[in-house]
């Protein structure tokens, strides 16, 4: 990594994070010359925070999502369903979003400019770390703090620690406003009326946990189950940074996992238990460890990960990155702290991806318990729960609180509902009290919520028992394992991850490659005529015929341009192979990063190319059974 | 097709709709019982025009989109891209959908529930024409003319139309507003000041046509070529109805190919010149008649459709549509008349499929000439066009108009630039006549419309001539051919073309089948144990890891239900091949239509699959390769 890092920056301006932004800036201004990507709408200026995929961004992508249906999906038996990015406001209510699902604003006073009361006090203190040579100690360790526990600030906390350091508006210097929560949703009207309050979605998994239901009954009423989505999700960011990353409208893709939460074990754990790579789990994180290798196996069996399921999720999330190309030596498993996870959450993991903004989050694996199920049977009314079967019927002890409605009648009148709602409400421990006390005293001073009062609860009110019953079913509301994915940020971290640069034949010049396996590749294959010549373009679209019959992506390029430098130009779009064609009887086959070339029959050729791209065959294993083709010529 | 609405409705009610209605409400309900489609946010009651694509739904939906991708971009070398659906308004303001995207709405004035104008007309006709024994002739004629130009009319038209009718708000009688329009994009606003409006994109195409300019430059300025987008659109209808055909978000699939105007000529339109099959051009639908078979290549050289390019599309996506089991006779395509074309566009055609509510446009497919690049180039500032380099200079006659500054200074002084400006803006034509008249009066009055008044313009304030230039290219602005496939409304077609019922083998039922081509099949394959039988069940696992390893989607059914549900189940969701082990060392597997069976050794199995659903191979193929298998006890 250095390395790439070193040849990118001549000259070392000083310290890593120069090298790092000018590696950025080299990546980021191939990829946006080449059409990896374009900013949204740019000839009005365009939009913070939104990015078109270009033709080469979009193969990739399309790539990146077949792989993962054929891994997850498919491998998995997993129920994909497609919902509605338009969602009604009751579902994102029940699931917190309406509430929830805000940063922290302020406002120049006075002019109205909006930032993020986090990201005023982040640069603020970045700033001073970095630059203000008089900082005490003390004071720089106060602010090493604060930045350590940004995340975790009030409104309030935040407010107070701008006054204290008298931030203001970054661009005016003018005051600005106490901080207040923005909802990041984009808020919009379903039908005519303007009364139906919708948003965009900000996250798939909704569209999934309403429709439990029927997806429950499609895999035949049986746990476990995963059902999976991908589509696109919406955040209206304050104010977008960090390029790629952070964008106010983007990919998912996610599972839900449904399983009983008394048995979190799976059934194919055993086939990932032996992967060793980074893991950085919670007690590493707060003695101030680092990250290190744990077999998944034993962070399971210690207890580090909370269960089976979720350990066989990372394991499959690890081998799923790995396939596409990120590098294993920059991949974590970075386990939440107790206070970023949600109160209902068992345990949460985030595969980090290390690129030049640091360690981005880019895939979240959490078991997130009952919690949406829940949330959602309670606020729609309807049921969202399974049921265990069991083979033959079970006693259990059930309390029972039968009211005497006829005296309950006599005593309370109009009100008799709110008690009779209130006694049945009762827990056990409640109830066994209650009973203890009419039977001691006859009678009992009882508080009913819905009359804010107390009222008197007789002996001959109500009878209180235990009974033992034969059930023959367990309902009950399965848990979620949910891995959700942010594909745009998996791919930009891959392009880091692949990119690197080589001087020029005559090395007056670097080149740009990026090492994409074939599985990601945009194109597979590009074919050269090595010389203008009508002959050899024959030649290279009778290929061109093989290679779409085979269902290869590939290109013709019979541009006059030296050979080396048409090369270039693929090796800079990260095709793995080239066919050049130098005779009309043989071709030969050049690999991308070895720069190897092979010479094969015209018949061979896109047969060859298919094996070498779908996985069947590796290019070492084509080098050792063709003759090796060296030509000055055809690489300056 | 009759044959097949019969066997469904039992007892002839009364007429074609009749039949129609029943088999489409067979249908409907066969598709939402399966989890072919799920109305969105059911357990809250739902949003009208909201629905996902269920497990089945959602395979069929990727297996449409991966086809259409290897039939459009990969076969054609079209770039792919991906943009944002949130879109600023300058973007949609200058594609005129601002101003134009509206439908017209009346409100319920008591009640403000919101209607289609045209739709209440056309619901107030079609009842009259139906039930209204007493219609006069003439009266009927009029409802009948009436219904034919709905489209047509305008606010006040339809306002004075459901005057005239006394149509009411239909559900509570209360009197109507007058019409006016709604635009039908969800509106949303990007970034927390709420100053920054944006909609929810409506069609694709516009973040093709604001890119054009790199797309164009990505191909190396040449044309002609072709941009080409997947993605979601959303429209706000007024009144959702027509179930799955009318949504309120929906995929499209968009293709904009650019080309010379001067030059539309398709190279490779003799691949499909031979094709034939329903074409209903303009002439035909005025003069009454139907449709017909006409060859294509016939109706571009007769020039019934406008250009080679247009015809081309039409041609592939004819065979696109009938690949995927479009049903050749209920598709046609149908030329837009006059009053339904744009302003600008040169020619238009839709595929039509027929289907329970009529004829249904699926594809457009339009020449829309150089209005949205045109469009964009004036709003943006930025120039979307095309150069045609001469192999040598070419001398063309150029008009130069050359203001004599120091004359028109002192005649207009602050004035100047306006009267310069708008000499500069004259045409040919006009500029001529001010030539002539100069030379012949002296003096000319000539309006300066950004001064709003008339001028003299003398002979000596400026020099009109035709002078001979030597030009090296040609700056020209693209035509536009868009094929506009909505994909969910030919799913839907789809749907209703692959069903029909037989009767079960003890004839006391009828079942549901989806003929489904393997292309399209949402699973391509079952594999029953004949028996529950630990043994059997082992061989289907091995059969099952054989299946995915060579990527084919299958589900293993090891429930105990007979063999012949077993079937009837999967016919249901339109798996073309089952595979039934009934021994440990050899197969059988049965096709769903001719419920014809083969057997198999165990090896064997998954090649044979793999072949017959990735189209290597045709099932008579098969069928006369291996030996045929019966068994009475295998299908009841």
């Amino acid at each position: 990594v250095e390395r790439e890092l070193q040849s990118v920056v001549s000259g070392s301006g000083g310290g890593a994070s120069v090298n790092r932004e000018a590696f950025r800036q080299t990546v980021f201004n191939t990829l946006e010359r080449r059409l990896f990507f374009i900013p949204s709408f740019k000839i009005y200026r365009g939009v913070a925070g939104l990015y078109d995929y270009g033709p080469p961004g979009c193969a990739v992508k399309s790539n990146v999502l077949a792989f993962w249906r054929q891994h997850f999906v498919l491998e998995e038996d997993m129920l994909e369903v497609d919902c509605p990015c338009v969602t009604p406001e009751a579902v994102l209510k029940a699931s917190g979003h309406v509430e929830k699902f805000t940063d922290l604003m302020v406002k120049d006073e006075k002019m109205g400019t909006c930032y993020r009361a986090d990201h005023l006090l982040k640069d603020f203190g970045n700033e001073k770390l970095e630059k203000d040579l008089s900082l005490s100690a003390e004071k720089a360790a106060e602010l090493r703090h604060l930045l350590a526990v940004l995340d975790d600030l009030s409104a309030e906390e935040l407010g107070a620690k701008i006054k204290e350091y008298g931030i203001t508006a970054p661009d005016t210097k003018n005051p600005l406003s106490d901080p207040y929560p923005f909802n990041l949703m984009f808020q919009t009207s379903i039908g005519p009326s303007g009364l139906i309050p919708g948003y965009m979605r900000p996250e798939t998994a909704q569209g999934i946990f309403v429709n439990f239901k029927d997806l429950y009954y499609y895999n035949g009423n049986k746990l476990p189950f995963a059902a999976a989505q991908i589509g696109q999700a919406f955040r209206n960011e304050i104010s977008p940074r960090q390029g790629l990353l952070r964008v106010r409208e983007f990919t998912l893709a996610e599972i839900e996992h449904f399983v009983d939460p008394q048995d979190k074990s799976h059934a194919k754990f055993s086939e990932v238990a032996n992967l060793e790579f980074l893991m950085f789990p919670r007690e590493e994180q707060m003695s101030g460890k680092s990250a290190k290798r744990i077999p998944l196996g034993e962070a399971v069996s210690k207890g580090i990960v909370n269960n089976e399921t979720l350990g066989y999720f990372i394991g499959r999330v690890y081998l799923f990155l790995t396939c596409l190309g990120i590098d294993k030596e920059r991949l974590r498993f970075r386990q939440h702290l107790a206070n970023e996870m949600a109160h209902y959450a068992a345990d949460c993991w985030d595969a980090e991806i290390e690129c030049s903004y640091g360690w981005i989050e880019c895939v979240g694996i959490a078991d997130r318990s009952a919690y949406d199920l829940h949330a959602h049977t309670e606020k729609s009314g309807v049921a969202l729960v399974a049921q265990e079967k069991f083979s033959e019927p079970r006693e259990v002890e059930k309390l029972v609180i039968a009211p005497v409605k006829k005296e309950l009648g006599l005593a309370f009148k109009g009100s008799q509902k709110n008690v009779v709602e209130a006694l049945e409400a009762m827990n056990e421990k409640e109830a066994m009290e209650m009973k203890a006390a009419l039977e001691s005293k006859g009678e009992v001073e009882f508080y009913v919520c819905t009359l804010g009062k107390n009222v008197c609860i007789k002996k001959n009110m109500l009878l209180i028992s235990k009974e033992k019953k034969k059930e023959h079913q367990r309902v009950f509301t399965p848990s979620v394992i949910e891995p959700s994915f942010g594909i745009g940020r998996i791919i930009y971290c891959l392009y880091e991850h692949s990119f690197y640069t080589r001087p020029s034949k005559a090395g007056d010049e670097q080149l740009n490659v990026f090492r994409f396996p074939p599985l990601v590749a945009p194109i597979k294959c590009t074919v050269f005529p090595l010389v203008q010549n009508q002959q050899y373009e024959e030649v290279a679209k009778v290929i061109s015929k093989l290679l779409k019959v085979a269902g290869i992506s590939h290109k013709i390029d019979i541009t006059g341009t030296s050979i080396g430098k048409r090369y270039a130009r693929t090796d800079e779009l990260g095709v793995p192979f080239a066919i050049t064609v130098d005779s009309t009887s043989s071709v030969t086959i050049r690999e991308r990063d070895s720069k190897d070339q092979i010479r094969v029959s015209l018949d061979e050729a896109a047969s060859v190319i298919k094996a070498v791209t779908d996985g069947q065959t590796k290019w070492e294993d084509v080098w050792s059974s063709y003759p090796h083709h060296s030509s000055e010529s055809a690489d300056d």
